[in-house]
């Protein structure tokens, strides 16, 4: 009799054991995602290349996602989330710079007046970027960003910027992983900038992120070894740029990219175009109510060709407003 | 009865999986490398790092460890054994590029007089990779370094360089991630000469790895986008390189490192100028009997600066004569 109770306990407890098991494997892994066309493409693709014995199988080693950040992970209006740090920088290092009060673009910027500063198109971003990106050691641009990226707020969220990243996405970014993909982020924006805190905002390891970059130079300051940034540009991850990041960094083509803009077209190219399962996502923000809504026009995160090609080839596009529940973590909870 | 001996039997399997557990542990990780210092050395740094409530204790995902190639990983004499590769590119591409005959560097080589060739200095050597390793695709240039590494044998030795990686190094690798340390390499060798075959050969995948790079350009052929290698140098992975590769590709400094030469001396300074549990280590080559002995005056993998530093700081020195059981795999079996 004791022995039966024994064994029938046991029995119930392996019945509890195969539930839980299945209900884990039925649990949404998009929540935050709509039922429809979007989310069962991805569902079907991470399927596929993950069923062994499919003829679209891949082994887990080659399961490369990459993801755009400016747009694609977190917003980027009313413009890129960098510009307002190096706009910050700007206005702490004026003190020490006091020929900037009439010297543009800086000049503007003191006044407030960002547009009127951006309109010197490239060679004023450039400008503002060298000034406030480089001419200190690797650690010292660490803290500035940590500092930067702990305090910050958006100008019209009021929300700091790591809590303006995408629900949805990371999401994905999880889902992707917990099917052994590694998932890295292939961003225009600065490399250093990103490397302080992708980890605890993405779970994505500094290693796994592929960015544009400045020159930086070894010397020894005393006995102590340090890494200069200079007012060089190295390399311009953005565009025609990115696969090039990819293949240097990565060195394996992605079998999944995910962007928002036109700048992320020559990573979806690259990565559709390699043989096997593939899968090209691009992000449209269509949702002026939540979010922002913009495409061929914007000035940050133009969408145009990239959505022309996205057509043409069949590749997914996220409507915004009606394939995300949800779009920020505040509103998940 | 029949419960009794049910229980005993299972008594006895907790008893052996005890066994096995402990066999495991006290099991030598490092089995080709003779008891003493060095190995002492080794073993004690990645107790206390990965010891919990120890002061040195690192959580994992910090624990990154870099290792040079030539002459740390693999062997590097009579040179580079990238430049065997090369050398027998200009002999294939001689038959399209007639006017190699009689235009140095590639006269000499083609010739069979290598010595001539690299007399040059830095300057033919430069000539000679932009000649071999550029004018492709990555695609075919991937191709070609595979069938190299198939087949392509070490004169005097020959095996195929596969053949000539350090046994000791591989089971240290092994030995590292068995402690959840990230193993990278950081080569002054080109990154998309190792791209191909290293995760098979050291169990370090693709974007695990740092190193020197041409320049590559996007582009469309048609329908189908391919990266272009250009003969323009973009990166050099060796001396001051090593620390900015680092702190670009893989975004955290590291914890251990491990190098051979001169050319790996600011990524030891680098990695041992970080707070906490550190390790840097030199191979020293003076095994002229079973491998090459060398040092401070060597064309390839010199190590004299290096040498002096490591012995002023502490550094753990490999005595390979005496402190390596076995060289190469061959000999393990």
């Amino acid at each position: 009799m004791k022995l039966i109770s024994k064994f029938s306990r046991r029995g119930i407890a392996a019945v509890a054991m195969a539930l839980l098991a299945a209900v884990a494997n039925a649990a949404d892994p998009l929540p935050s995602w709509n039922d429809g066309a979007t989310k069962s493409a991805i569902i079907a693709f991470v399927d596929k290349a993950t069923t062994e014995g499919s003829p679209d199988f891949i082994p887990e080693p080659e399961r490369i996602a990459t993801f755009d950040n400016d747009g694609t992970l977190w917003a980027e209006q009313p413009m890129y989330f960098q510009l307002f740090f190096a706009i910050d920088r700007v206005k702490e290092l004026a003190a020490t710079n006091p020929g900037w009060a009439t010297k543009e673009p800086f000049a503007s910027i003191l006044k407030g007046d960002v547009k009127s500063a951006l309109a010197g198109g490239e060679k004023a971003a450039l400008e503002i970027v060298m000034a406030t990106h480089a001419g200190m050691t690797t650690e010292e641009f660490e803290q500035v960003v940590k500092d930067c990226i702990a305090t910050a707020r958006h100008p019209t969220t009021h929300r700091l910027f790591t809590e303006m990243v995408y629900q949805t996405m990371l999401e994905l970014l999880s889902y992707l992983r917990g099917n052994g993909f590694k998932t890295f982020i292939v961003s225009g924006g600065g490399i250093e900038f990103m490397h302080p805190w992708v980890d605890k905002v993405y779970g994505v390891p500094p290693q796994q992120v592929v960015g544009s970059s400045l020159k930086t130079e070894f010397k020894m300051e005393g006995d102590k070894p340090v890494l200069v940034r200079l007012p060089k540009i190295n390399f311009v991850d953005d565009k025609e740029g990115k696969p090039v990041g990819i293949n240097s960094h990565i060195g394996r083509r992605p079998i999944a990219a995910f962007g928002d803009s036109d700048g992320d077209l020559q990573m979806l190219q690259w990565t559709t175009a390699g043989e096997g399962a593939r899968f090209a996502l691009y992000v449209h923000h269509n949702d002026g109510k939540r979010e922002w809504a913009y495409d061929r026009k914007s000035h940050f995160g133009k969408l145009d060709k990239g959505l022309h090609e996205a057509q043409a080839k069949g590749w997914t596009v996220v409507d915004m407003k009606n394939d995300w529940k949800v779009i920020f973590p505040a509103e998940a909870k």
